[in-house]
């Protein structure tokens, strides 16, 4: 490995793609025929298929959590500072999986994929998947790989209500999970944000009905403006008055509508950058099916009911300043375990970055990461000599 | 007065308009050379003019605060429920000045009046203007209806940045000043909603670089955009969530980007409303004006400093869950007040209404600003017999 790598990262990776062509039965009621899902995979799969961890990633995520793809790349993948050899997700004892979900817009099957009934893109055709649609495809993906059974499932914001999925669809195929800066459904304030940058893309000239591709087309002003607004929602209050306050951008106000405060320019940039880079109806379907997200709706509401099928230790975060999803709605989800008599530990993380601090370091966040994940590791290790043991025993017998 | 409206309103009021022909210097360096104001009044004011309150209204307000315009109205002006006889704003007793502000787009000269040097509409060409030039303006008005000093000036949200702005600017005209819901200047968070609502309209292609009317056009959808941002800042997250929770329009979720929650159609529904209503232009002025408050910036942003004009009692007023402008930013205003030695009261109210709370009937709100404004009465006939008994020295001498 070159020199101008960090030791402690995962190195350079290339992105797989799993083909699947048994169809898989949506919560709409449509079906995919067949659909392929691009991942990335960090460390080694040990003998017996103990050791994987699987990533679910948050709205706007994707499959490159961790390294590099070329010696070029000025970033890592988005959660760089937490999967690698002694971080708390350790590729020195885990086997890693992190994939683009099912209507994601960066390889795996999406809008922008062709779809084969027509031999054009699927754009607004593609149907909408929910958190326990992706569940089932990534079961799929693991089965492909051999896993059977998960050490850990872990996500955060989006990705905490697939791992909290997991636990509730699969019990018998996660060993441990934790659920990071999430919420056991959306609040009304939470959905009408996503309403708000929903029709930002839906009303732009350039959506053509979600049918732009045809024309050459992408609603970048509505793109633009839905990350804009997402984006306030990331940060702290705090963390946004720490970091541009009322600073302006030139030395005096200019009594017009050009920047004036730099966090107008801050907003503006993640914008348009935002606006080139991603699919308008990839962040639709996202934003619904963070939306629809609702596990205790079939318990008659009743959260608690709906913990039941609970079988592994769960570890629920969540972060002092995050107004997105407040650590109050972590209270509930850990509350609702509690009250089923589910092994959950519960921390509440000082931070002042929002519910962007999932993301970004922070110490006791590692290291309560981190220690949960050791304890997944031993709990897989007892299970594979237990294993280890009756396999002995019956070629004994 | 016909039988339906009710016993307590002000009862049908008709708009009048001020004009003026003296240069208006503003704070940008342009200047106005002649304006006009509309405004109603309610109440009769009394001989010495003695006991007048000016209303000054917030982001979207207008002139019509109380009363019916027509028996037809299906709704009063925007603060009847604290404007009327035996209302806290009472008009048995005082002579209550509601005005639309210079830039608005409800009667007064803004970017939808004819610019006389083009004979065409101001449009984007309109100054920004700012809470310091309202007040000038404000003040001349005054001096046009015969008040050389205010029993009262109160404004809520950007309306309360005007009261304050008086009590800077002319410590001598104003007897008692109330803040409600207001900041003493923006955080980098309202700035960054702010800036999402004018991209929202700047970047609708209807919006022509702000000559939209030389086309015949409105950039409505950005309108709406920016009312739905704007409307989810207004309304607490408990409100939200109490008024909608996760009701859906109709008994299952439809799987596409119709409707499926009621907040969702609320939100539409309120920003189509909006955009038929109100002018872009001004939208994007009194947003601006907004983030430029800041009277603390000339005194070194030292807010204790910038206070030391006041001489008159002031009452701050902010609710629970308002959380577009805190409580904890009226206390910044109070302790800096305090801290100036300056005679201020201060009410946090129990409200779940969120910022939005300050426009309804509240029992505890009202008794608060109702006393405060006993006194400003009490302290008005004291001024008057004061006046009074000098003048008949004076007579006698």
């Amino acid at each position: 490995m070159p020199d101008s790598l960090p030791p402690d990262s995962v190195g350079l990776v290339t992105p797989q793609t799993a083909h699947f062509d048994i169809p898989l039965a949506l919560a709409c009621g449509r079906r995919l025929e067949q659909y392929s899902l691009v991942y990335e995979t960090y460390g080694e799969l040990n003998a017996d298929a103990s050791n994987a961890i699987l990533i679910c990633h948050a709205l706007t995520g994707h499959h490159h959590a961790a390294g590099y793809h070329t010696m070029g790349d000025r970033k890592p993948g988005w959660w760089d500072d937490y999967i690698g050899p002694g971080k708390p997700i350790d590729t020195a004892r885990f086997f890693v999986i992190s994939l683009n979900n099912i209507g994601g817009c960066h390889g795996s099957t999406g809008p922008t994929s062709i779809n084969p009934d027509t031999d054009e893109q699927w754009g607004p055709d593609f149907p909408l998947v929910t958190v326990p649609d992706w569940v089932e495809s990534q079961k799929r993906l693991a089965e492909r790989l051999g896993i059977t059974r998960f050490a850990a499932v872990v996500g955060g914001s989006l990705g905490g209500m697939q791992a909290l999925q997991w636990t509730l669809d699969h019990p018998e195929r996660v060993g441990h999970v934790a659920i990071v800066a999430c919420t056991p459904k959306l609040s009304a304030q939470n959905i009408a944000f996503n309403e708000v940058a929903r029709q930002a893309i839906r009303s732009d000239p350039e959506f053509h009905d979600g049918w732009y591709a045809r024309v050459d087309a992408m609603p970048k002003r509505g793109l633009k403006l839905a990350r804009m607004v997402g984006h306030i929602t990331y940060l702290s209050e705090h963390s946004m008055g720490t970091k541009f306050g009322r600073d302006l951008r030139q030395d005096r106000l200019n009594f017009g509508y050009d920047v004036d405060f730099q966090v107008e320019s801050y907003l503006r940039h993640q914008g348009d950058t935002f606006s080139t880079a991603f699919d308008a109806n990839t962040y639709l379907l996202m934003t619904k099916a963070l939306d629809y997200f609702d596990p205790a709706a079939e318990a008659g509401d009743d959260l608690a009911a709906a913990m039941k099928p609970i079988s592994c230790p769960i570890l629920v975060v969540s972060f002092t300043t995050d107004w997105r999803f407040t650590p109050s709605r972590s209270r509930e989800l850990v509350n609702a375990m509690i009250h089923a008599g589910k092994s959950v530990s519960y921390a509440n993380i000082d931070s002042p970055h929002g519910h962007d601090a999932f993301l970004l370091p922070g110490e006791r966040y590692e290291a309560v990461l981190g220690n949960f994940l050791t304890r997944a590791h031993d709990q897989a290790n007892r299970e594979s000599a237990a294993r280890c043991a009756t396999a002995q025993e019956t070629s004994h017998a």
